[in-house]
């Protein structure tokens, strides 16, 4: 399948890397490809530069926002959560209405330095899926995956057999059954997969966030999830 | 050891006579000891109203507010959030100074309808932990057992062979040591209580509580709990 990652960060590397291991078709959107390609700055937590990273997964493709979510029969936001909005518009509402959108991105405000907290007006009453899906009302916003690091959300075997959880929700319940089958080619569970609603439940995922940044801290380690116990 | 709870409802009945089973002397608060004690209004679940509860828990005393904070060693804030600070005053700073008070309490809005939102001012980068912290400089405020239905704080072995998860936060190391002793007389386990640091960390499990929500409705129980999974 034709799929468009939106954002070039790690997340959009673990996903689109992931999909094209999967057999998809990948096309990676970013603002600037010119500027992107030539990248050879290591992110922030010395990974690899974009452009050796584009090198070593030549099989993706790199597009502007736009040129990807058109390429794309489902589109996947990757990008910071405060920069989403921005990157969807240039993305292009045509390219969008009609579309499953996967929003994996959490609205984290890191202005007033570490750890971040939620972005004013994007929080408790109000949340990045919800904005998003009142932006691009033609669009069939999906919010799933947000509440992990990216490295488990393409393969949560990594750690307790992949026992442990992914909330989703949405106002299409056709578009969440077609990301679920998408999440089970990752390796999730139909058990471990919790449907809390529609976009609303956007509100209770990204505001695990705080929780989930401390224990990052407590733990020292970005792998690690949660299990329900019943 | 003699401890105060103040919050007559279903959360400071349930910590009241397990505090009580586990041999410690209780005095639980309230706003009007005539009205509370004579009460026949059965609660929003269909619980058995006070003075039923009181008769069956002859051993537990019932006290004003500040009766109630003037005799324990420790207090603990087991009322709704949006009326914790209106009772905490009323039990008087003199009362908290220098005891640890461990807040349970929620700041959850019902005004909007279900489900309930945080209340604003309290939720993000502020707490309801914190609040309270602010207001009563002289307590030690550990804030814990707030992620989860009250049956569980007292009773973790009820499900998952207790093998899941309580928080706890707060600015002063030794009184979060010792509310450590009373959870383990709970049943809660030291692999299981994660020390999420100071008080700031009430914003992470406070945040908690819409997750919470939704999970319960989907699974319509609330003897839920999550397991750290790394």
């Amino acid at each position: 399948m034709k799929i468009s990652v939106i954002g070039t960060g790690a997340v959009g590397q673990t996903i689109a890397s992931k999909l094209t291991g999967l057999g998809h078709d990948i096309m990676i959107g970013t603002r600037n490809v010119a500027q992107k390609s030539a990248s050879t700055l290591k992110d922030a937590y010395g990974n690899p530069s974009f452009s050796e990273w584009y090198k070593a997964n030549s099989s993706i493709s790199l597009g502007s926002f736009a040129e990807s979510a058109a390429f794309g029969q489902i589109v996947i936001n990757a990008t910071h959560g405060g920069a989403s909005l921005t990157a969807l518009n240039l993305a292009g509402e045509k390219h969008l209405s009609g579309k499953i959108l996967i929003d994996i991105a959490n609205p984290l405000d890191f202005s007033k330095g570490m750890p971040p907290v939620l972005l004013p007006g994007l929080n408790n009453t109000h949340s990045l899926g919800e904005e998003i899906q009142n932006a691009f009302p033609e669009a069939m916003v999906v919010k799933t995956l947000n509440t992990m690091w990216c490295g488990l959300m393409v393969n949560p075997g990594m750690i307790g057999g992949g026992d442990h959880i992914n909330f989703i929700s949405g106002n299409n319940i056709g578009a969440k059954a077609r990301v679920i089958v998408l999440l089970k080619e990752f390796g999730w569970r139909d058990e471990n997969i919790i449907d809390i609603g529609d976009i609303t439940g956007a509100r209770a995922t990204e505001s695990l966030l705080p929780i989930w940044l401390k224990v990052m801290g407590v733990h020292n380690t970005a792998a690690f999830n949660f299990r329900l116990v019943m």
